[in-house]
């Protein structure tokens, strides 16, 4: 019966999860960014284009109208969305425009391991109208990676390259199909330089220039060596006629992606790393591309990816720079990993037992001035021997029975882990802070 | 473009909706539920079953798999989804089990005014093992009114019923088809009186035994009058032969509906009437049932709905009560009315300016510090002239613009709004509490 590919959490992992969830709404929120829901569905030419995730698509339909055609389907990221939130709010909205969505995407994937057909991203984007500071790509990048930061989740390293080097570096020295040779050379990671090489060869390049642009994705630098290595292996090139446009990009790119990385670099130290081999599949990225792996942690993915676009909307004005988490993967993998625990899996601070059935309005009236007080409390189900209301309350980890006092005599609380009990007043009691929610640990 | 039946919020009205979804999980983790999500999916054979609603399910399938059989679907509420969960986890659960899940449905409707095709619901229920008590019908119900009342809503209505006193009674006096008889009461408030009598007709009643179960919807009453009304009628009846098994079960109902309305009376006077008509069209209820309408807004229909039931799973065992609220209709009737406001859409209370672009990272560190002590900050994106970074400041109603200080002298903060500017510690200057959040305020 279980759908393989939709991933689920016990109560317990639930508290993970929003765990996570809630720590990226309080980054973004912190810098700024709007944060905006689209619906889950897109007509279907919104969604369908000539990307690898076309394939992927679910569509819907009634399943009381067999026969109907379909017409919308789920969406598989948060930009599409976006963009056509863009053009249909763009009068209510100011630009540039900061937002943050953290919804669920569905993706018709074969499942595997840390894949999943339902997902959670959380993404970040600021559109400008007509023009966006080229500063912004390394403001962006760096909410990443401080959102990436405060999850309880190893270091990260943020890759990145910028379109124009690769574009302008490709065409000078023969490239004439530049998606197509990046579409292979973004297999680096899954298939090896051979393989990359034989597919470039099989599209009709000419060996050394497959072998240049090899040598080009083999540059990796943690400061602003790679740009001297960029312009060495282009003097070293054998370039087209009339290079000196693509010339011209090249040193745009070059300048866009060390000011981005030492912006980067500035604020998160030994944390970016300038790699000419980050191709990023979409076709749409025109600037800085940005990936992000966790250290030791390989088989994961990029965790964290995006980058600068000359517009959000085709017909183009919208520029912008964006960058998405895959929020599901990382909590399967600390779910997994074993390496966080929850205090509990029930937000209840306090059970207020119940002395006779008669007198349950009374323990109702404690747990309402508890409440009203911010503490999460519960009333016993039923009004059993105490010792069977300790056990109500142990069982779900809830640290505190509160005990109505009989006329004239106080309440008393008893923490159940180290069964100190003692007078209190309902108007007063705090639980500690440790206590007052359910806690995600490290260990 | 746009698809109908599929709510979506400017970032303005979207503040009302978190804000309306903060409220609700704030209520529900105050009393003690656990919150779960489930996947948007289930297998079909799941979904289908012979409720109205099945025709409304939307199936998924790969669009790049056109022929392949259907065999999922998105959930069209979140009881089915919650019944699963509670069989796959139950190992990992705690009974009585309090859950909540807040989560969009999706349900194929004509779309009309309030009618939506993607919708947040938001469900609490209690679920026993093998039994629970029956107070905790009341205390959730107090949950729901509680967590309605919280909303800046108009006050609502909860009208209760028995399904034992209308099986007990239309038994008793003849009705041989009670699910068939109650989908045809369950239309009154939409077709009427004599409409559904000559439904009830038409489907094979006797002409009197349909004018009294007419009566018996008749009769509400705001205190425990109703319990003679029902006797009475019941006494001026005609009944079938061998009634004992039928008056018991009446009897068993009317002492349940009684208990249930004192109980939620005693904690929210005035805010629940006791309605014979409400029959909820669900087959699945067994005991009391819910509906509540928020006061002078009939069309709205029920914002609030559910009741008691035998097994949340095929099977037995898991006894349960619970309601769910249709977030989604409240938010769009809020937004409509033009009764709140939000003070912005932007999380930002401070906009750092920047003097030189050559100063940016002094802005930054500015920004850093206030965002460390939880105050939401933006950098200016360009260092122009002061007087259009304040302006970027009031575009988008940020309140307050912080200038760094220049070399020895100290920083300053201006509110924007009053004019008003001061010199300001970056390491203690707080906002007052009303600017430290988007705000709904209510008219």
């Amino acid at each position: 019966m279980p759908l393989s590919g939709y991933p689920e959490w016990s109560p317990r992992d639930r508290v993970i999860e929003r765990d996570l969830l809630g720590s990226l709404h309080e980054t973004f929120r912190l810098h700024g960014f709007t944060e905006i829901e689209t619906r889950a569905v897109e007509p279907l030419e919104r969604l369908v284009g000539d990307s690898e995730t076309s394939k992927e698509i679910y569509g819907i339909s009634r399943v009381a109208d067999p026969g109907e055609e379909m017409r919308a389907g789920l969406h598989f990221d948060l930009t599409v969305p976006f963009a056509r939130y863009v053009e249909e709010f763009q009068s209510e909205l100011v630009f540039p425009f900061r937002r943050y969505q953290i919804q669920k995407v569905w993706r018709g994937e074969r499942p595997q391991e840390g894949r999943f057909r339902e997902f959670y991203q959380a993404d970040i984007d600021v559109v400008g109208r007509d023009s966006l500071p080229i500063h912004v790509d390394a403001d962006v990048a760096s909410v990443m990676l401080e959102a990436l930061a405060a999850l309880p989740i190893s270091p990260v390293r943020m890759h990145i390259n910028n379109r124009r080097v690769v574009e302008g570096f490709y065409r000078g020295v023969g490239v004439t199909d530049v998606p197509q040779a990046l579409r292979s050379v973004d297999k680096l990671p899954k298939i090896g330089t051979d393989a990359v090489r034989d597919e470039l060869v099989s599209h009709g390049l000419d060996e050394s220039i497959s072998a240049t642009i090899l040598e080009l994705a083999k540059i990796r630098s943690d400061g602003g060596e790679f740009v001297s290595a960029v312009e060495d292996l282009w003097e070293s090139s054998r370039h087209v006629s009339d290079v000196e446009l693509h010339q011209e990009t090249l040193a745009r790119g070059l300048l866009e992606l060390r000011e981005t990385w030492e912006s980067i670099n500035s604020r998160h130290p030994q944390m970016v790393t300038v790699d000419l081999s980050i191709a990023r599949g979409l076709d749409y990225y025109t600037g800085n591309v940005f990936e992000t792996f966790v250290e030791g942690d390989d088989r994961l993915g990029s965790v964290c990816s995006g980058g600068r676009y000359e517009s959000l909307i085709t017909g183009g004005g919208f520029p912008g720079v964006g960058l998405s988490i895959g929020v599901s993967r990382l909590v399967s993998r600390l779910v997994s990993s074993g390496r966080v625990s929850v205090t509990r899996a029930v937000p209840t601070v306090v059970v207020v037992a119940v002395i006779h059935e008669d007198s349950r309005a009374d323990s109702q009236r404690v747990a309402n001035i508890l409440r009203g007080r911010g503490i999460a409390t519960e009333v016993a189900p039923v009004a059993a021997k105490f010792g069977k209301q300790i056990q109500y309350a142990d069982k779900r980890d809830i640290p505190y029975v509160w005990f109505p006092g009989a006329a004239g005599s106080a309440d008393e609380v008893k923490d159940i882990r180290s069964g100190h009990q003692s007078e209190a007043d309902v108007s007063t009691w705090e639980p500690p802070a440790e206590d007052a929610r359910p806690r995600v640990e490290r260990h």
